[in-house]
């Protein structure tokens, strides 16, 4: 293993001020390129947080961003802060004292890895614009010969944002048998062509600085320092929410701070970029800009449903999918993109759509952490007792849960899923029935859920839930479970019509639970009292605030299966009230239903 | 009045092509600017369509956006387009059989009009940076200045968006007089800081470019070309949705057409935009977008509700504000803060946010046309008109609407609405009953709708309508209306409460009508068959699609008024397939109820 002298000669010096806390190897061996071309051997930086277990299980990979470097957190109370404080260390989600966490600077970075200024062993001066093009790919073959360096050859996980989710979703494809789990968050499977878009006016901008000189400023005094605060300036206003920048910018939009920056300082935002782009080029170095830049354009796991699900088809590893509703950069769209291709793949994934007004930074930030950062706690402590087979048994099989009362229909639902069948739950809410299948050996458990909170409930007790809103559709192939389990929702749902047909295009059987507003004490109310029904249970909501907004009974709901080509399989009334089956008429004396259905055969 | 040839004479030439239909006039009164400062005189390029009328009523002020001119549309069949051809020209929205339209180039602008490529009178050079900060404000005043030249004292309207939307702001409060009404599109009172930001990068990569020299780079063999190519492609990506680029780039991102420039080509996009940045520096003067751009960043109505409603209260016009929903520069919300300041002022507005994938530039694009195009028309049709005082006696006060079936409701709502009171309709359609109200003289009649072609209704018939979603509150002040009308609409609205407190907030008094789910047949339907209840009229859909999603009756909205210290003053019940009022136990016999109420007395 090198040290920091060997980093010292092999780096031009003009943007990497050494990391105190740094380690470094040169990997000797010759690195061919997936674009073509080769390295003849590659200096890594990087820094190691907690202690690897004897077993060497227990190690996490931690990927950076763009503008990142290894320096994940302080090594002591003196060192400097690193990029991501909130997630990483004694007692934090990634939690060191009992996770061994290594962060290496990418292949093509300016913090001690190898990269455009280091120097080229052909020619003794930095490479410069001779550096090769570089993929992801490229970047995590480096990482994973860094580990075998260190003798890990299997990781608990790798854990990344933004380009650094980018590294994460390769290594689960490109070596599914090293690691047992991937948490991404604020990232995609591609760029979308904005993104695209505002990278190529960045690498413009120093390409087409008169002082970039082909990319050998290395030797000159002045190198293409605008061009690089140019980009990072773009680059500042995309990692932020509109409303961000509002909340930050607009009480004193004329009140510039002064700074030390030759950048227009007209506006208080203007100050902040000119600040930031005149940093950022102190500490970075443009070739390198370039060179990452590329990478993550060029990155590309499929622009269709289809070339997504085959590019993770070798993929073995639990997964923590995690997005943000106001990254307009890495939209959470195009984590759906990726849940998608993982469910086609009957992968085990959560994922989360985290309501945030921090933009794309919101990985970095503490606002939504309670959500986000639980969530990354959670996953990976499950990962870590074997795979998220939590022995929830203990807590879910009393009579009782401990999210609500005793729910007779779970039971009864329970026993209307066979064994080994595979279980879809929508609209799981915490999680309850879920866990209660848990302990039964269903080869595949599933939930969708639309509320956070449930959603970080459900990655607690170690169960695969969806963030979604049956509404729009379901995004699974036909027949793709044995059981479809709606409990309780139908009544709260706007598209009922899309969402029972999708259901039973879904499921090859469904259990769907509803109330009966023709329960005679709820007829009665309407009858004699001329007032809108109520009762105790799920009915017990105030006309104006309820969340039922659809209003139907046992016959009803039997009508529309006939009309839609639904069978009826079996119907299983319930009095809740009393606790017990309800046989005689039960459209009358049933406040609660389970319908076990399916797609009748022929036309629709 | 000065001709093309003074023109030549007084630019530099360096970036302005002679448009050959541009008029010229030189305006010899020196003009104080409102940034301190003043220029010798100005010299405008304006053209002009159509015929000025006998009367010169008939003119319409076009402004135009950022990197536009006076070249709205071909004057020939030979002459090239302009940048507005889908909106003006005979037998288009603004049609120049009708109208006389007049486009001016801004002041500080290249293409004819005084602006930092002109010659400074003092040295004889061109101005370069020596050419003062110019406002918004000082452009409408060359504009003024421009009209009274052509002896033109009032104009109809005054038509405009983005930064052209700026200027018809500033006409409406610098001079109410002058103007009948005020159509603008895809603006905003002021940039948001993420605008902004987008702003001052883009001048910060002309400022330091080498080759801007300080903006002396008249006589310079090469000028900041590069600079002003990365601001136009940052520009150019705001001015598109994300939608809209991946449409337009996703598919081939990888397969670039070949275009002569010298900036990165790799990707699609970064075709397009090298493309576009390299055209626009053969068309654009780098000076001028630096001064217009600071123009628009500088360019502030208020930051408050407050501040802007007093902005506004000088302006006399009639209002027509659209918006577009996937424009994410100039975004719908800033739209509604200019409408909510008019509404605060009683100003008569039109408000619509066009569902569009087209960004910012959708006003200038066909696909949301057949909504915003029409709008125009009918809006600038009803404004010549007479101030949109629209006879629609004939059509509307007959016993049946051209809308809908005969609605014995309405004719009982225009009933209890007093005589002389100001009127807010809470989702009111196509504007049926508000055209009722129209003819009998009502001081302010103001509609709030949800659906665009509703709204396009509305306005085609000369109606103020609000675009808004009634859920999210109504931004109207206490006691605003004398009364508040919302028909139909309750059983429909998710959150009750806030809407009804909202409305007993907002008028005087309130009429409301609601269909009675305890209505005698719709009983027996539940009490008897055990079926989701359904009748003809309003109830009449089915359970599992019904717009209906609030199930009550007149028993629960009464004790609802009760619980809530809303004071019923009068109760109508009628039964409407025998059309006729109903009397004897009205929460059995009627389907539909109107109340009128108001807020009570004493605490909430």
């Amino acid at each position: 293993m090198s040290n920091a002298t060997d980093f010292e000669s092999t780096d031009s010096g003009r943007s990497a001020k050494p990391l105190p806390y740094a380690l470094f190897v040169t990997l000797e061996a010759p690195l061919d390129l997936e674009k073509g071309g080769a390295l003849p051997g590659v200096t890594v930086a990087y820094e190691t947080y907690g202690t690897l277990s004897e077993a060497r299980d227990n190690a996490v990979l931690v990927t950076h961003a763009l503008s990142g470097d290894s320096h994940v957190i302080g090594h002591t109370v003196e060192d400097d802060p690193g990029w991501w404080e909130i997630m990483v260390g004694p007692g934090k989600p990634v939690d060191t004292n009992r996770f061994f966490v290594i962060c290496p600077n990418v292949l093509g970075g300016c913090r001690g890895t190898t990269g455009p200024g280091s120097a080229n062993p052909a020619t003794g001066q930095p490479y410069g614009r001779d550096f090769p093009v570089i993929t992801v790919g490229d970047m995590v073959e480096v990482q994973r010969r860094l580990l075998d360096h260190l003798g890990i050859s299997k990781l608990l996980a790798v854990v990344g944002g933004s380009i650094g989710g980018h590294q994460a979703l390769t290594w689960s494809v490109r070596h599914p048998e090293r690691l047992c789990g991937v948490a991404v968050l604020a990232t995609s499977p591609r760029l979308t062509s904005q993104a695209l878009a505002f990278d190529v006016v960045g690498r413009n901008a120093i390409l087409r600085d008169p002082h970039f000189h082909g990319g050998q400023y290395y030797d000159k005094a002045k190198g293409p320092e605008v061009g690089l605060a140019i980009a990072r300036m773009i680059g500042h206003i995309t990692y932020l929410s509109r409303e961000a920048m509002t909340e930050k910018f607009e009480a004193n939009r004329l009140q510039p701070r002064e700074v030390a920056t030759e950048f227009e300082k007209t506006f208080s935002v203007g100050s902040y970029l000119g600040y930031q782009g005149s940093k950022f080029v102190e500490r970075f170095d443009a070739n390198s800009y370039m060179t990452l830049s590329l990478a993550m354009d060029l990155f590309d796991l499929g622009g269709t449903p289809a070339r997504l699900a085959e590019t993770f088809s070798p993929a073995k590893c639990r997964w923590l999918i995690v997005s943000f509703s106001s990254d307009w950069l890495f939209p959470p769209d195009q984590s759906r993109d990726i849940v998608n291709a993982l469910v086609a793949n009957k992968a085990p994934v959560s994922y989360c759509e985290v309501r945030s007004a921090g933009g794309h930074d919101a990985f970095l930030l503490p606002d939504e952490f309670p959500i986000y950062g639980e969530m990354m706690r959670t996953w990976l402590a499950n990962l870590a007792e074997g795979g998220g087979e939590m022995d929830s048994a203990a807590e879910e099989h009393g009579p009782r849960s401990i999210f609500s009362q005793h729910r007779l229909d779970y039971d009864l639902i329970t026993e209307l899923i066979p064994a080994n069948a595979s279980v879809l739950d929508l609209g799981c809410g915490a999680g309850t029935l879920l866990a209660r299948l848990k302990g039964r050996g269903h080869p595949r458990l599933v939930g969708v859920e639309l509320d956070e909170r449930s959603i970080l409930a459900c990655v607690s007790r170690g169960l695969d839930v969806i963030h979604a809103d049956i509404n729009q559709g379901l995004a699974f192939a036909d027949g793709e479970f044995d059981c479809v389990v709606m409990s309780q929702t139908l009544q709260a749902v706007c598209d009922v019509e899309r969402v029972l047909l999708e259901m039973a295009r879904v499921g090859r059987t469904c259990v769907v639970s509803i109330p009966n507003f023709a329960f005679a004490p709820l007829r009665r109310i309407l009858a004699e009292e001329g007032r809108a029904p109520k009762a105790p249970g799920v009915l017990n909501n105030e006309w104006y605030n309820t969340p039922n907004i659809r209003f139907f009974t046992i016959a009803d709901f039997e009508e529309f299966c006939r009309d839609r080509n639904l069978v009826v399989h079996r119907r299983v009334a319930l009095n809740t009230e009393h606790q017990c089956e309800v046989t005689e008429n039960p459209n009358l004396n049933a406040d609660l239903a389970i319908f076990v259905i399916s797609k009748g055969q022929g036309g629709e």
